[in-house]
């Protein structure tokens, strides 16, 4: 290339001087004409390692992967690059077989649960297909069928009430989306209610369990008296995973059979199937840094409370806190002046609350201490 | 989990003693109607690194990745791994906009080329808005119509001649996809005859460069001159990364905007964003591998047309070979006994061909030997 082709930078200037598509003819789209009206999903800015920000809004485990990790990454074979992955992953797939006592085939593994999120609405939602689900909840499931051009139904709830079964269960989605636990709620749906719904459920029922490392049950038992649930789990949350991106879905394989026709075949690179086999072995580590996760997060919430803050009980890596004063925006920036981040939704039944990841002991100090200054 | 789950086996024995669904009411199709009829893509059983086999029927670069690679990942930080990756993958991203000299705002990377082609099927087809292509190609074009529910219009060329422009442009796709260097053929497609396209489509002109890297040009110049036409390009081929899962699209940034809406937010993890740079930076190791492929496609070419084989001119890390007795389904069979793996395609114009991969000169010694004494 080279600078024979100048205008490469113009764009951004807003001029299109050599491109033969502006001018001269009416601008066709290029895209579906649901996608123009699509915002798109804007992740929180990146951070070098390295950068003093205290980051309390991601959710991310504040200890590192599992040791083991390094081993694989010093000895890989780099013949693993050079050829075409195992399509399955079993390498993964096993590990998570062994640890979960599931067989190999109601395993199939994404590039994040994100992608498996979207390969379930794309095989099953569509037009008036619909996508259902309570709010407020992953921002990713609005997005999904927006991408999707399916139908939503979104069905409220609030923080302390059970799941809305029967609105729930009239919407009949083609999909049903649940997070269990439930971000930015922190609190888990109980097995019960999951049960009841997906009996009066017609279309897939999806239950999202990337926080169920930091809770007390799991709903993957009604994967097997259940064909149309799937479970998904994620190495982002309790495995400190999440710049590897590895999820799972666990389903009777009737129904994983149409998901793997829409999936990328080669979704799962070499060294993450790798990777997150060590760390799916690894589960003492794993269950080490959740318990102290959970302990710490037992003393955040002790700590918010002592200086007047509400706070949800939560089944997850994070806290939801109610301000005594209800500035939540105000503080969220302030805090951010001073290099803690954390998360605050200007929505409706949110605008007075931070959901706060649970950090390092130090951390959650500094964050303490900082709040006592500002309230 | 355990024991408790007893019938987690059973299904592959074809009963269903406890699933709720199957019995009791009438099965509902989960999946969206047409769903049903895809066959999904079936790529070829997975070989252990250290297999004996000699594996020329995927396009693999016989030669390992760059070296540097192996500084990379004994270096990592596990930090990278901790936190969620940079989402425009920018370490990548800058190293590639450094080689060829592009602002990085026009690129966009993905989970392999595969990832960013269902990504454009995604955005711009469905229904009527439908997906174009010249067959034989790529295989993974029909399936990603199929998946998107889009109308396809496959346009017949052969080997020698120019794509017919005519009936391509006649069909007006929302999408075009033109494989070049194309596969199974190996031949590159004329700029002036991509130009011309792209200049009667109104809708987006994919131009799959995944063999480039073993070509005589690039189309790359077409993405200043064209803001429908969006460059693929893979590590996967001439940087050896095929178990890697990286590709990239060029494209004007008002084209990209759309693609940015659908693609997952995460979708390249920390360590292949890391990896993929480290590769992009290392042209002079790219070039040398390159250099020795060509080498050897044409000694290879010429040992086949020893034996009486027609060859087709390749701009690839493949040739396409027709066989003088015409029996090629014999032959590939009769190989892969032998341990030697080629690809053959059962159809129309192909039957009595096999598409072979460039080898090291000993494997492509090993194959000769084989033919010798099959034909």
């Amino acid at each position: 290339m080279g600078g024979q082709f100048g205008n490469w930078n113009i764009y951004t200037e807003g001029l299109f001087p050599s491109c033969q598509r502006p001018f001269g003819r009416v601008m066709p789209s290029y895209f579906r004409p649901h996608i123009a009206a699509i915002a798109g999903h804007h992740p929180s800015p990146y951070l070098q390692p390295g950068s003093p920000v205290i980051k309390l809004n991601s959710n991310e485990n504040p200890y590192p992967p599992s040791p083991t990790i390094s081993a694989v990454l010093q000895n890989l074979d780099l013949e693993y690059l050079r050829r075409y992955p195992d399509a399955n992953a079993n390498e993964f797939r096993q590990a998570i077989a062994a640890v979960l006592n599931v067989p190999v085939d109601w395993i199939i593994v994404g590039n994040g649960c994100d992608e498996l999120l979207h390969v379930v609405v794309r095989a099953c939602a569509a037009g008036e297909r619909q996508v259902v689900y309570p709010t407020p909840t992953y921002m990713l499931y609005p997005l999904l069928a927006e991408i999707q051009a399916a139908k939503r139904v979104e069905v409220p709830v609030e923080a302390e009430s059970c799941l809305p079964i029967e609105a729930l269960a009239a919407a009949n989605g083609a999909v049903t989306l649940i997070s269990s636990p439930n971000s930015p709620f922190g609190h888990a749906v109980a097995i019960a209610e999951l049960r009841d719904l997906a009996t009066k459920l017609t279309g897939v029922l999806v239950i999202d369990e990337a926080y169920v490392d930091f809770a007390e049950e799991t709903a993957l038992p009604l994967v097997e008296e259940f064909e149309n649930v799937i479970i998904l789990r994620t190495l982002s949350k309790g495995y400190s995973l999440a710049g590897l991106r590895l999820g799972f879905g666990i389903a009777h394989p009737k129904l994983l059979s149409g998901l793997f026709k829409v999936k990328d075949s080669y979704n799962i690179d070499a060294i993450a199937s790798l990777v997150g086999a060590a760390a799916m072995r690894d589960q003492a580590y794993k269950d080490a840094c959740v318990t102290k996760v959970k302990a710490l997060r037992s003393k955040l919430a002790q700590n918010l409370q002592q200086l007047g803050f509400r706070v949800q009980d939560s089944q997850t890596n994070f806290l939801l806190t109610q301000l005594p004063q209800g500035n939540a925006g105000q503080i969220y920036i302030a805090l951010k002046d001073q290099g803690i981040w954390v998360r605050h939704f200007n929505q409706l039944g949110l605008a007075d609350k931070l959901r706060i990841t649970v950090g390092t002991d130090e951390q959650n100090q500094t964050l303490v201490e900082a709040l006592i200054h500002l309230v």
